[in-house]
């Protein structure tokens, strides 16, 4: 039998760090249990002490899901108490604590003389730091990890220090990250192979990889890993996370499956349902997925070239090296139309990923039935969208309840919009540069905000002309992004429910910090 | 000195492979002389047997830019013949011919028997057809280059002896091509350290990686050929190309720039030409770029995190191995307004890489201080879709004189369009399920046409209300996908643009092969 790898799932930490990802509780719960199904062995859930709502996920998902949860913390006894009591109910769990390593991130972080005076004597500090929060980690579970952040660029030597005493201090997993992905696959697997040949007990621990994408290596290194002797992988569904991201899930697992000729070890994820995770955490976070993306574009398995097409009817194997099928992205099907029951929606629902508790069903199958007027076939994927909306209607603070446009070559385009905020109903209407422009002015004066959209994007997720349209819009306040989503067989109308889910994320998260004081919202960063 | 590495585009030919990423004549040569700028050393711009347009292309691409350009061409003698035809008059030139060696292939597309009647026989026949069409080439240009096609899975001693051959025959290029994505950064490393020991003559010729991205990992395969001994990749702007594409250019070369103390060879690239060129393909092709990309991805280089954005103020090393300005991806500026003169616009486009003729300048004027008037502030990217639109407009067989739409929550939505079609007039309305479906329902009946809509997508490049956003629609006709882009501040007014410019691609596309009843529409392959 072969070795098994640990798949260490951190989409909802570092994934959710891009650039106007953030997610609600409930999507994040959502999203757990998609990865539960995954068969993924830890889902890193967030970081607790950084937020309420970041703790409210951590503690749901540990209750909610049957495999490890990981909670992040800094080295700091702060930080791990509240790791702590998020998960500490929870059937598996797992505290994951970090330390700085490289000289860039000690003097750029620990600048301060209460660290040392000189970089051997912050490198001290930075030990004793590690080794007593692990301890003090490992005194509230028996699972510990401790990552050694920008070990990438961090002098080897004293990485074998820090790891030394980290073992010592009880961590079991001791992770290895590439935290500004800069290394070479050879040099990054040589330091791995380094690491495991002269830590001092290091057979007492496994240890993880948790590369970043900066220049496009992520997946690379994190094979060269575990070519080398690690036994986990840190990375992320769609590739998501801080920049240019994290090693992607899906091209990792399948790598490791398509060449099994060559890998002494296997995981065991549950290929055919990476197609429904990567399409949850797209729609969810409003990160498109580009065509060309390994496993799970849309072009990832379509054949173009008269050639190639020419090939392909002679023998699959000539341009296949795995099928559609294994990664469940075979062509779509028609699954339901407006004769389909409430039974038969929630069936296909679970199938999806989605669970849906029963008094939802009801409103989800209002929206079903008058979908299925209009589409005759309802796919998988208009029920993806479906359930992204009622998601985000059932946590509005401001809520559309009508609007209408008129826009055109030589017309003054104009919106009208009525909208339920905060239980008070109110109207307005306004002229634009364009329908999509004269709604949002509308909804600003109807609200009197005016945030600044950073991005504006539509998708249609299924063919043909009946398509549902997904808008995701994002906006931008003190510092901080928000995406939201919207969506509708009109464009306009998911436009009007997008902006006015970002303005409803934004508020949450606004209300929530006034509720704490705390300003400095931290999150994660290895 | 270092070594130089030769840059091998192959984003005209290879990436426009990709499903929907048809290009127009004029795009291709404009995303050519964007290339000389980013100073590449070879562009493979197309596949002059395939068809009239694919010829015209690489002919006008040879006739105009100062590098070299590659034709491709099967080993057979019409292919070469049209190769050669194609680029005889420009000044540097490349023919580039290949075989399919792999038994995958070989028994895939040479089952005929008169190709041999064993797979013994048939390798024969491939060595003979190979080295008699590499002679041929030879007798036209000095420059050969030869491809084993599917060499990633072909058998070792079998490709050394038809590189043999090749070289025998006078190949200068010797192109090694993972068809499929299917080998892993060690194991095609070793490939080429094989090669490079056991040819015969391989001295003669320099070694050339072609890595495909099925499993994520082109462009750590083409680092692990480099490290090996080739000293040509080829690749392609964004990592487009066939299902999930080929080694993306800006990451090997931004690989190389950020590791030089590791690698002992370097590109002559002009690395901040490369978010021009980007943004130019990803514009032209309607394939766009996932922000979590590397390199070029809008999240490339943001940080969001509260502890990064710290760590950002206290050092910029701390999390960033390479600026964004190396790239060309400086903060978005102004850069022109509406008092800006011809002059002014005419010297930032030349920036931008596009050469505009004289007679062309005035309407782009024209459209420009349209835009001036409602933005106030011009982007680039702002720029950079108005050139779009108008290069389509130019090409137009059907154009957009009017429209107008009317929609909302309780109204029917219903939209009327006034094309000129071949030089007529033609109106109508209708009604859809949203404005957009309507407009295209409106355009259907008036064109007496209904194409299958693909997908339908919207961005909106640059930020703040005014934006103009970009409307990408794909449509599917006989088994090929054309790719219409729109643009307006109006994304009713883009997507109507966007659809009738699909239409435009589609019709032309016919009318060109029904000239030469070609139907067998060739691609490349490789």
């Amino acid at each position: 039998m072969k070795n098994q790898l640990i798949i260490f799932d951190t989409t909802l930490r570092d994934g959710e760090q891009s650039p106007g990802a953030s997610l609600s509780v409930s999507e994040k719960v959502e999203i757990a249990r998609q990865l539960e199904k995954l068969n993924v062995d830890v889902i890193e859930a967030g970081f607790p002490v950084s937020s309420p709502e970041q703790f409210e996920a951590v503690q749901r998902i540990s209750n909610e899901v049957g495999v490890t949860v990981a909670a992040l913390a800094r080295a700091k006894e702060i930080d791990i108490k509240s790791a702590y009591d998020a998960i500490k109910n929870g059937e598996k769990k797992r505290i994951h604590t970090f330390s700085s390593t490289s000289d860039y991130h000690i003097l750029g972080k620990f600048s301060d003389d209460r660290y040392g005076k000189t970089l051997t004597e912050k490198r001290k500090t930075i030990i004793k730091m590690s080794y007593d929060m692990v301890k003090y980690a490992k005194s509230l579970v028996d699972d510990v990890e401790f990552s050694a952040e920008d070990a990438g660029r961090t002098d080897l030597n004293y990485l074998v220090e820090v790891i030394e005493a980290a073992i010592e201090a009880g961590a079991t997993t001791i992770n290895i990250p590439d935290t500004t992905g800069y290394t070479l696959p050879k040099e990054f697997g040589q330091k791995i192979a380094y690491l495991k040949s002269k830590v001092r007990n290091i057979e007492k621990a496994i240890i993880s990889v948790h590369c970043h994408n900066d220049l496009g290596l992520a997946v690379a290194n994190s094979i060269a890993g575990i070519e080398n002797g690690a036994r986990q992988v840190e990375c992320t569904i769609n590739g998501i996370g801080e920049r240019a991201g994290n090693a992607s899930l899906e091209e990792i697992v399948m790598a490791l499956k398509v060449r099994k000729d060559i890998f002494e070890i296997e995981s065991k994820i549950e290929t055919k349902e990476i197609m429904n995770t990567s399409k949850l955490v797209s729609g969810y976070t409003g990160i498109i997925v580009q065509p060309n993306k390994a496993i799970v574009g849309e072009n990832a398995f379509a054949h173009e070239s008269g050639i190639h097409q020419d090939g392909m009817l002679k023998s699959r194997e000539t341009y296949e090296i795995m099928t559609p099928e294994t990664v469940g992205a075979q062509s779509t099907k028609i699954v339901l139309g407006r004769h389909s029951g409430r039974h038969g929606l929630k069936a296909r629902l679970d199938e999806l990923g989605y669970s849906v508790a029963s008094e939802e069903l009801n409103n989800i199958y209002k929206s079903f039935t008058k979908l299925a007027d209009k589409k005759k076939e309802v796919y998988d994927d208009d029920l993806r969208i479906l359930m992204g909306d009622s998601k985000n209607r059932n946590e509005a603070i401001y809520d559309l309840k009508y609007m209408h446009v008129f826009g055109g070559s030589s017309t003054i385009p104009t919106a009208t919009v009525r909208i339920k905020a905060d239980g008070k109903i109110v109207e307005d209407s306004a002229t634009g540069d364009g329908p999509v422009d004269a709604l949002f002015n509308a909804i600003d004066r109807a609200l009197e905000k005016k945030p600044t959209v950073e991005s504006y994007r539509v998708r249609s997720v299924t063919a043909g002309r009946a398509a549902l349209g997904e808008v995701a819009v994002r906006i931008r306040k003190d510092g901080r992004s928000y995406t939201g989503i919207g969506v509708s067989t009109d464009i306009i109308e998911a436009s009007a429910k997008a902006y006015i889910q970002a303005i409803n994320k934004k508020e949450r998260n606004e209300r929530s910090k006034n509720k704490i004081q705390n300003e400095e919202e931290l999150k994660g960063e290895i």
